[in-house]
């Protein structure tokens, strides 16, 4: 996780294992925040119309590994069939999903080569762009649905855990 | 922002203008995001104890320009006395802090050396890491807190501006 000499030689760049490791650092307060939540209220809780965490865990499990499956084969699964398998109906089966999907990231990673880094593609068959937009994008979007669930636990009295603990 | 040659060659990697780029588009659409909100509500409205707009804001005013200073500088001011130069009562004083924050930090981050990016510092004196920990953090950190915002608008039965959309 160090930057190496060689990459501190690079003019000002973040290597892609330094994108991965912060995105590693953010899954493991991601799991934290699912850990947190009161597991019947994961099913039904929402604030003005929004998505329950049940809605919001599925999008990530979905566009999480296949994602990166995806990034690394140039090809990704139907969004719907893909959503599909990972339905749970437990806070249990929810963390081992997420496990899992990261351990597979963390392993495809490597995969992904520097010029797939900046190749367009079609994410998911459906979003046009460059692949490291769409990896920034996976990352971001766990953040956002993750401050949402904050505010979910927040208006619950419960105190989530601290923003800027990633280890 | 395209991705040029020479960028292509460095393996994977992203330079710090595409992380420039990136932060950019965030900084639009959360200008967007305080554009949306009701102006009275700005300063008193909040869900589960958690801060106003206002206070929210102000925060994100204080840790972006005065942040990216530090870093091509090596000094950050006091963070209260930083937080005291954004006093707004208005939303269109907040948008005019944030567009003149938006115009330094795009002015100032040239000079942000490579070597800069990957020095370890105490980021406001306070929080001490790599350099580009802490702009990552900048960024997660206006992220996390606009979607506590998101909420905060649709729990009002306003419509977020789409969180895609960073042009």
């Amino acid at each position: 996780m160090e930057a190496t000499k060689k990459e501190l030689k690079k003019s000002g760049s973040l290597s892609t294992d330094l994108v991965l490791q912060q995105w590693l650092g953010h899954r493991k307060l991601t799991r934290r925040v699912f850990e947190a939540f009161p597991e019947d209220k994961l099913f039904t809780y929402s604030i003005g119309g929004m998505r329950t965490v049940e809605k919001l865990a599925a999008e990530l499990l979905t566009l999480g590994a296949p994602g990166i499956r995806g990034v690394v084969s140039g090809r990704w699964g139907d969004y719907a069939e893909t959503q599909a398998g990972f339905a749970f109906t437990t806070k249990e089966e929810l963390l081992k999903f997420w496990d899992q999907s990261t351990e597979e990231i963390a392993a495809l990673w490597p995969q992904i080569t520097a010029e797939r880094f900046h190749e367009v593609d079609k994410f998911f068959g459906m979003y046009e762009g460059k692949i490291y937009w769409s990896i920034l994008y996976l990352i971001d979007n766990e953040i956002h649905h993750r401050a949402q669930i904050y505010v979910y636990l927040r208006s619950l009295g419960i105190e989530p855990p601290p923003f800027w603990e990633r280890g």
